[in-house]
């Protein structure tokens, strides 16, 4: 095997730094001029590895890498060039670069399987509400008209960014894959939180994903002058919206022990004038966690605060459910063949759980998967200061390489 | 006199409305395209009174008709014609349309005095953040630097609004008029709350008119990955301003006795995406009423709010004033001569306040000035469903008339 070029990886990483990048981080969402110009710079600095390049009708990039015998299941990695508004350089990134570089360090292998590199399209739900779209559309799970069901108004919907991409909606369906279509699919990833960082170890071996529970709360009051109107005759919709924030942070909270988390991430007021009573607020909630039982407990505090903040308020709520993934086992095989390269290597690791969700947790309706976790400054994430170590990801992409040689050995 | 003519006002009225609507009500921002094509179709529409148009350096109107005696102050009229977004069809335009009916009406009257109706720039804060813009300038106070300050990111200031008019904001001191150079100044305009409505009452005569205390309370989170965070690890902006609102809520509430209010009625949410904990809220807040005792009261709530918030969350709270308005006491002698006009007419009308702020606020430092308040229904306004009665609109003008030909005379 080729020893990893650091400076590569580094500069790989940094070059696609630059499609998107704005005053305040990177903000190269989903199937935007941005996400086409990333991928056209990368493909073109990896030509020499003279990789079989095709497309699926959602958008996916697939790059092949021959195997002795063509007919076998190929060994599959990626992940995601899109970010979310305001964010960093590493999410999703990493785990394409990292793909990449194990195919420059198999370079002179002769391996019995084909090896796959895929660019999963729209991780990030920053764009259309859904996350992971791309990958879902994979694994058989939803379709462009539900994708296209939580636009704001006046955005672009789903479908017609997929137009726009050159990409027929209706055809969709050919982008769906059978199960065993892999043999195994593998993705190194930040881990977006803090744990590595604290405990000091270098590499996170992931068993379960959490996955998201998303909803619209949506309260109607009444719009009304904000000098002429008394305290007592108004039907102010952002009160009740922020009573909902704090009950939805405490539902939460009081579920933390099991590592359910819920965030109010967008609470937008209308009409948005510093001199009307808001008649109308519109909060997009984001729930998850890897305990069912918990997501369900929490959920059920929320539905009940909602009903009494309405009754408390005489203000009318409405809650309305955009997605509800269920937490997702990863593949305890594939997780046993990494300790044992990390514990050859005497690499402090941990075996742990992933907060976000992930392209691994539909892969893995289609093939074992798994995920390498790398540390994280400060553990932020979908943010301008998201940073990690070349080291970091040099060593799992390390890894990575050991692992899938083996895979596509037999 | 000549009788007033009911089908006029309704149709100048109704022929305002046409300008800048939408599907959810109208936006006719000052300065704005809709602003000027308002205001020129209403010109055209009353050049049958052969008023002299002159225009001074922020874009105020000013119709003249002339007296007898060329060289008396003359009596002056007015309102604005702005919205805010999806405003309604009567707030400001009825003393603009009124003062005009009023011309009408006294025609064929040889008056002594001359008489002038001013449209006023920019009386909404919905563009620029600041209120009564014009009359301000009018009356010296605040410039357009100021006025420029509060511009949301990416929008226009009030500054390049002003230059985009046909105005230099340089000049803006040219606008300025002294004490004095009015006899006096009238203003109808729709009560924009309940009171009129409630005792059965079909005209307001205001005495004090409640000034806006208007600032920014800006919260500095961090911004983080919505599912890789747990709840313990948050900096949270939108949690912390969820508490701001119940508690500005909650200080004017304790003050509503007193006729104090307070809205919060713009809340922006930084990066704004469903999948990031929110890095940075920034809530803008009116509070308001005619005790200046009360006012404070609640305004020192609302700082204790804010560095309790901000120790409890450990997060950074800083608060940036942009205006803080006093009540201001309109002329009790107009108020007596209207008085006597309602009784001699067997009207069924209430000495009132404003809880909304007005031109006729600043005017008062130029000439006493006085305000007639039309009944609305359910107290609505800055909304679409904003509604006065015909009726009710065109008996103030005849009060108003009567007024102001007294007025006139001598």
């Amino acid at each position: 095997m080729q020893a990893i070029n650091k400076e590569r990886v580094a500069g790989l990483l940094q070059g696609l730094a630059q499609f998107g990048k704005t005053e305040h981080g990177i903000t190269r969402l989903a199937y935007t001029a941005e996400d086409k110009a990333a991928q056209e710079w990368l493909l073109k600095q990896i030509q020499d590895l003279q990789l079989k390049l095709s497309v699926d009708a959602v958008g996916n990039v697939f790059l092949r890498r021959e195997g002795k015998n063509t007919d076998l299941a190929p060994v599959a990695m990626g992940s995601h060039i899109d970010t979310v508004v305001q964010g960093g350089a590493y999410d999703g990134t990493v785990g394409v670069v990292g793909a990449l570089e194990v195919l420059y360090m198999l370079q002179d292998e002769e391996l019995e399987r084909p090896i796959k590199v895929i660019i999963f399209r729209a991780e990030e739900s920053s764009r259309f509400g859904f996350a992971t779209i791309g990958s879902k559309l994979m694994a058989g799970v939803g379709d462009p008209d539900k994708f296209s069901g939580a636009a704001k108004e006046g955005s672009v919907t789903f479908k017609e960014a997929l137009t726009e991409w050159g990409c027929d909606p209706a055809a969709y369906k050919q982008a769906r894959k059978a199960a065993g279509c892999f043999k195994s699919f593998w993705e190194i990833h930040i881990e977006q939180g803090k744990v590595l960082e604290e405990t000091g170890e270098r590499i996170g071996i992931v068993h379960n994903i959490a996955a998201p529970t998303r909803f619209k709360i949506i309260v109607e009051g009444i719009a009304d002058h904000s000098g002429a109107t008394p305290m007592g005759f108004r039907k102010d919709a952002l009160v009740s919206a922020a009573r909902l924030v704090i009950a939805i942070e405490e539902a939460a909270t009081n579920e933390a022990e099991s590592g359910t988390v819920a965030t109010v991430g967008v609470l937008d007021v209308e009409p948005s004038s510093i001199n009307v009573v808001p008649g109308k607020a519109t909060l997009w909630v984001d729930l998850r966690g890897v305990d069912e039982e918990s997501i369900n407990c929490a959920l059920s505090d929320i539905r009940d605060a909602v009903s009494e903040i309405a009754k408390n308020d005489s203000i009318t709520i409405t809650m309305d459910m955009l997605t509800a993934d269920n937490p997702v086992a990863l593949s305890e095989e594939l997780a046993a063949k990494l300790d044992v390269i990390c514990a050859a290597k005497g690499i402090a690791y941990r075996h742990m759980n992933s907060g976000a969700g992930h392209d691994a947790m539909h892969m893995a309706k289609l093939a074992p998967a798994s995920m390498l976790f790398v540390p994280c400054k400060g553990g932020i994430s979908h943010n301008p200061a998201e940073y990690a170590d070349n080291e970091d990801i040099c060593l799992a992409i390390e890894i990575l390489a050991e692992a899938v040689k083996e895979e596509a050995s037999a």
